[in-house]
């Protein structure tokens, strides 16, 4: 979009493009300029939370917090003011996390112990995925949706069994090890069975029992199997759907998109495709 | 199946089709409850194992326990009466499973600490499996299994390697680091062996002497390496498996076998093929 | 081979045919008793290693130990025996690992406390790839080393890279830390990078400086980055050794072994190949 | 290159080819010399960093710094007298790591407790690189550079899903555990996010309350099966970026682009391709 026809719009609309927008270079240096506020107000929330510093320079951060939710504000409102339809952008997705960039700071006023609000705080970095417009990733996440669609069944039938086994697996430790050893309650040991499975292997609860670590080593060997089921099943997705993509070569006659790499008919109506050569050398 | 086929069945036959069956509104009712009640009893279990709760509502969850118990009972002896072939259903996996659900109560009332008793409560999680009728799900675990059946003398050298690997690795380390560092035994250095290949790495016992480190090292640039190989094998095996399925479909002028997955004409011919429509519909 | 044949050779050659092969009756049952002498004498090691058990039964497990040393060494000397060439054998791999153990046994009376000997005894596991006669896996560890062989290249670059991060990271963090933190010398942070960059984290040393703590984290991402390279580069080359593998269909005129799935001339000498549909369904 | 071709040059054309390429056996046994030379020199910065032996053999360590230093230096000044573009050399990228390999003796003359330094003479390791002359690994380590720029804007979504995950999970353990559990700020529990997030799990800290135990294996889930994302998408790409390679071979007559790898003649019109000898030898 040129400047001119920036120009040619009123006052509100012309907002609207700079602010909704990024193909105008106003609209590009003002996300430049809400990102680094938002990062600032991100690294605000982590020293705030750090003794050393919010009791030396508490003030300092408090105030920062409050400048920043002003901008948030006033951001906000302009929003609401210049978009065309504001009732549809404040039920928006994107709407609720503008808003819930502002809320903290008002109810801490209320409630100042409200240790929660830090997790609302930090939700401010889902409105970076928005400043940073990443409608040009989005064909790419599509890829991963359409990947991770594909293997939904698969996936369930993949979290059941895992979720039975974690159950299984961890009642066993809890009969053979008990609270003695750490083995505290069943939960306790599902949450040893969770730590062992995916190979994090915190340490703090580890089975002392000869049979407890031959069970271990069994919980452990089967972690370390499974692991391959979900990659497996992801990459093969993704590879059909990335291979589907390449494929695409549009029929004259039908208008279908896709056809298999040395097709020399269209599989569905039947009319005769353009020579392979022709396309992009990629099969 | 709708209604009025279920209302021309006697008694028997319509407690068959609820129970047994997903088809009917009342068998969608009567499964959505059961999976409820599993759910319900997986808890009790779970709080009962819990000192502070089991101590302070001992009563309670027993008392529950006993009413889950009656519940499955009744379903069991139900399942039993309205099954056509009962000798079958109760030889059958799921009917075992079921048996399983109502053993423990009662086993408890003669055997009032047998502690293993926990792991076959447990077990009702199976029971999950069967009420949410995975049978949909069944094609793709089928796609799951040939996939590791094509596998799995891949599989089986891969293992007896790991397995070989666990074993020299283990006693090298116990020669190494010997009692005083924790490798207490053979065993316990294979314990260690197959923590650490996995990328678990408790911490419980780690190398203290210089050389037992290097050696972990090995250990753990061996583990890191050869997890590629499983998930490799199973990634390569699937997506053959996924690809051999999806594009079946012979020509019946050209012989051409494979096409693309909703191909209406052959797409080396032109001629065409049968309705995708009438095949699998998965494809 | 029928019994016929076995009866016609002299007891020489019978002994040779049952001890080295696998397909008479005696062969298999001598395998079978081989196999359990093997795994049972991996299980005395075990045992003896456990100081609980060497105390007690240190006598007996002692004895065993002679038994089976006694066992090999028969099975030994019989294989030189009846091996047309003795002196091939003796050289051979399997030879060598035969003779280590028979060794070890003999050795512990001159050297009563050389406990490296532990690890020569479980060397003994190797046999069990002998005696299970893996000739059948042979065909399918072939294309693990034809995938190892083809990503040979891409994955010494990958373990160069990996060797310079883990010695650059490693220096940086004992210049961080430093031995008052646990990181005593460079060589000991070099460990601890494996230890994090192999997702192991033993958590016997871990980083305490708000800087170095940073670094881990690049140093953790790094390590679950990178995993995926050599799991990528393994599964691409199987899934390729594999299709060509698929794609096998002998070429009538020149014995061209493998062609495209579609091909209707070979691809080496032009002469035309039989229909793709006479052929395996499998694409 | 023969010898004859060598003896014509001069002096320093001679030295030049010798110093910067492979392909004499004088150039061959400068490299390996180098090769011994570099990794002395790093075994040497490792004893250093020891104090056992830096205490004992300071003396000889310091020397043998010196002594390398010297190597070095002189090899420098070497390859700039006889490189035909010396300017060109001197800011090039290896040229700036040789210079590097002899600045931090010099360096610790003026400032003798500048730890630092050893991380810059840790990064002699990547002259390795260039004196393994890795030009035939380049067209592989090219194969890895395609698949990773192809899946540049997955791993963009990725890698800033990952940074919002970590970055609310951090903050919300922060606000459920608490610094008395040693989540003493929220930067120290994003320390922990990523910890438990890529499966390394050090154990320094680790949740106590039932809540964060839960949140916790949530975590430990979610890390769990996003570890297939980074993998599935590598794959996938150096699958493509491999096929894609291996199959480009245009045919005169019918135009078909892609072949087998050693195909001779077209699999689709039997007329004679050129021979794959003229094009790249590894396909």
């Amino acid at each position: 979009m040129d400047n001119d026809a920036l120009q040619s719009m009123n006052w509100r609309e012309r907002l609207y493009v700079i602010i909704f927008f990024t193909n105008t270079p106003a609209g590009r240096r003002f996300d430049t300029w809400l990102l680094v506020v938002i990062f600032a107000s991100l690294v605000v929330v982590m020293f705030d939370s750090i003794a050393h510093y919010s009791e030396r320079y508490g003030l300092l951060l408090d105030g920062l917090e409050w400048l920043f939710t002003g901008i948030f504000l006033v951001e906000y409102l302009v929003r609401i003011y210049c978009h065309p339809e504001p009732r549809k952008y404040v039920f928006s997705f994107y709407g609720a996390i503008d808003l819930l960039s502002v809320v903290p700071a008002f109810i801490a006023l209320l409630l100042p112990d409200a240790e929660y609000l830090l997790v609302v705080r930090a939700i401010r970095m889902l409105r970076v995925f928005r400043v940073l417009k990443l409608t040009q990733y989005l064909s790419q996440a599509n890829f991963l949706l359409v990947a991770l669609r594909g293997s939904k069944q698969k996936i369930i039938v993949f979290l059941l069994s895992v979720t039975t086994m974690v159950l299984v697996y961890g009642t066993l430790m809890y009969v053979i090890e008990g609270p003695a050893n750490g083995f505290t309650s069943i939960p306790m040991s599902i949450y040893w069975a969770v730590v062992t499975i995916t190979t994090v292997g915190f340490g703090d609860i580890v089975p002392v029992t000869p049979l407890g670590k031959a069970v271990a080593t069994l919980v452990m060997i089967t972690g370390y199997s499974i692991i391959a089921v979900p990659t497996g099943i992801f990459t093969a997705e993704l590879a059909t759907a990335m291979r589907a993509d390449s494929l695409q070569h549009r029929c004259p006659t039908c208008e279908k998109l896709t056809h298999e790499p040395n097709a020399a008919f269209c599989s569905r109506c039947g009319s005769q495709l353009f020579r392979q050569a022709d396309r992009d050398p990629q099969a």
